[in-house]
């Protein structure tokens, strides 16, 4: 009954009204947002910014779609090892893979970062890069999200999208910078954000170049390449933008050093936070496994990063309220 | 004399005509470049690529710029370790340090990729990345090619800048990918090539994110992260690209596996080497302990590829020489 959210289905949808941001209430967060774009756009502004060097970047998780009850890609991982299992009987008598098996989150995130990168690892390798963005294209197609019914797709927060398309109306360049991992991500960001697969920084397994049977592949290998989170952030933005964003938006401590980042220098900088505080149309957490928001909180007030209400300043969370 | 060349000035040199590669003869390569292009932008062509997928990928070494006698970056290195000496008295005491001391290219040279990787790291870490780009600032703007006493942006060749052009022109977006460091071309890239920092690829060496006395910075350290040459060409493409390109440029060896990576797949495909032929305007070499072309041009015989006769298909190499 509904179909994937796409980024020009924005401008339809709100064609009542020409005014940016339609999905967030009018308050100092959003004004925040307002102000900022108008400085750096506007010519006689001393803190205008050259269009190319008006660089965005966003956290995926949590940010601009849903992160609870778990990361979307460990519904993906779980789905996959379960999908592999037959082939490996010996999985069984690993606590952690059973636990996948018998679908038991709860010790699975016991196990911490460290468990879920080794069942990335395990799931997401083995096979090469083109195989790899199949399988991911085939279950986001039709894996669904527990509590709301709805493709993975249809997750992403309405009004982060709309900023997305508000900020790119005013010359950025948009990029994701995420724990999840990059090859995952890129096959539905573009569909789904309008964000192209170069703007897209990641968490990374290695890869291997070889030539099978005359055919050149690059083979996924079970080996973490790079952790794109906490001070894996500024990291990942030098090593694939190599210049200073001007605007950082993230929701968690993962974000931090990403926030820290981009605004802690000269010139007019931009950093928000998007706080979980709507039980009822998503999630209410700060405290959580996944996710978690206490130092970067703290921070944002000395910071004067801007704080997102979920509750108070969105009057809308997901496209397909719309309906409501 | 001169000033240095920037992609804004390649239209007005060219005011006469307004045929598309101006420095380039007739003949079979410039027509080769002409039919792919033609083919990929005509709509009711069965071979036309939607803009989003026109990426082009360029070696910069040789192929974008001279790389004789040695790397223009391992000028920079003996010009590195000679400023860093002073406080540095053991230094005498390695041999491959005191050959660099010494000008001994030769013994510098014998000493392969692991001695050239080792010189990176010393004389490329220890400061942050913004104290690494103006030392690489200050020194691309004064220091010059030995044989032709040019600064070293002016070494860049014309034809391939026109390339460059002609393509964006086109819809294509252009990236380096070169076994150069990536925080090395960037400080230049956008000013000589109109390539932007985030379509830079390059080997890199590990950076460490710290708040230092409150201000966050990015430091480098003496370890190598990732090698973008050979092999590692495809894997840095697909990291940063994350879409596979649908034309390649090299000139040597080191570029064969991301021709092989570009062309060998479904679609229109295009490959091409820069072959360094003339040893007046420039340089004369196929073997070569730097920029070495054998098996890539074996291969670009029967893969198709384009080989570029520097003598015989330029009729300029460097902007330079208009005057002449």
């Amino acid at each position: 009954m509904t179909t994937p959210t796409s980024p020009t289905k924005v401008a339809p949808g709100n064609s009542h009204t020409s005014a940016p941001l339609p999905s967030w209430n009018e308050g100092p967060a959003k004004q925040s947002i307002l102000d900022f774009v108008r400085k750096v756009t506007s010519g006689g502004d001393p803190q205008f910014v050259k269009p190319e060097d008006r660089i965005a970047v966003f956290d995926n998780d949590g940010t601009l779609w849903c992160e609870m009850p778990f990361y979307i890609q460990l519904a993906f991982a779980f789905d996959r090892m379960k999908a592999m299992a037959p082939q490996h009987p010996e999985w069984k008598d690993n606590p952690l893979y059973a636990a996948v098996l018998a679908n038991d989150v709860k010790t699975v995130a016991a196990g911490g970062l460290k468990g879920l990168l080794e069942l990335a690892t395990v799931t997401h390798a083995g096979m090469t890069t083109d195989e790899f963005a199949k399988i991911v294209e085939d279950w986001i197609a039709s894996a669904r999200h527990a509590k709301f019914n709805r493709l993975y797709t249809d997750m992403i927060y309405q009004p982060m999208l709309e900023l997305l398309v508000y900020l790119r109306a005013n010359g950025f360049k948009t990029f994701i910078v995420s724990g999840g991992g990059v090859e995952f991500m890129r096959v539905f960001a573009e569909k789904v954000y309008g964000i192209p697969p170069e703007q897209v920084i990641g968490s990374s397994i290695v890869t291997r170049f070889e030539v099978v049977d005359g055919v050149p592949v690059l083979t996924r290998l079970p080996q973490l390449n790079f952790m794109d989170d906490n001070v894996g952030k500024p990291v990942g933005i030098n090593m694939h933008i190599g210049r200073r964003p001007i605007a950082a938006f993230g929701n968690s401590d993962g974000d931090l050093q990403m926030l820290q980042w981009t605004t802690i220098c000269a010139g007019c900088r931009f950093g928000l936070l998007v706080r979980h505080t709507d039980s009822v149309r998503e999630y209410d957490y700060d405290a959580s496994s996944m996710g978690k928001l206490d130092m970067a909180l703290t921070e944002a007030a000395t910071r004067g990063w801007t704080v997102v209400d979920m509750r108070n300043d969105w009057n809308r969370v997901f496209a397909f309220e719309a309906g409501k």
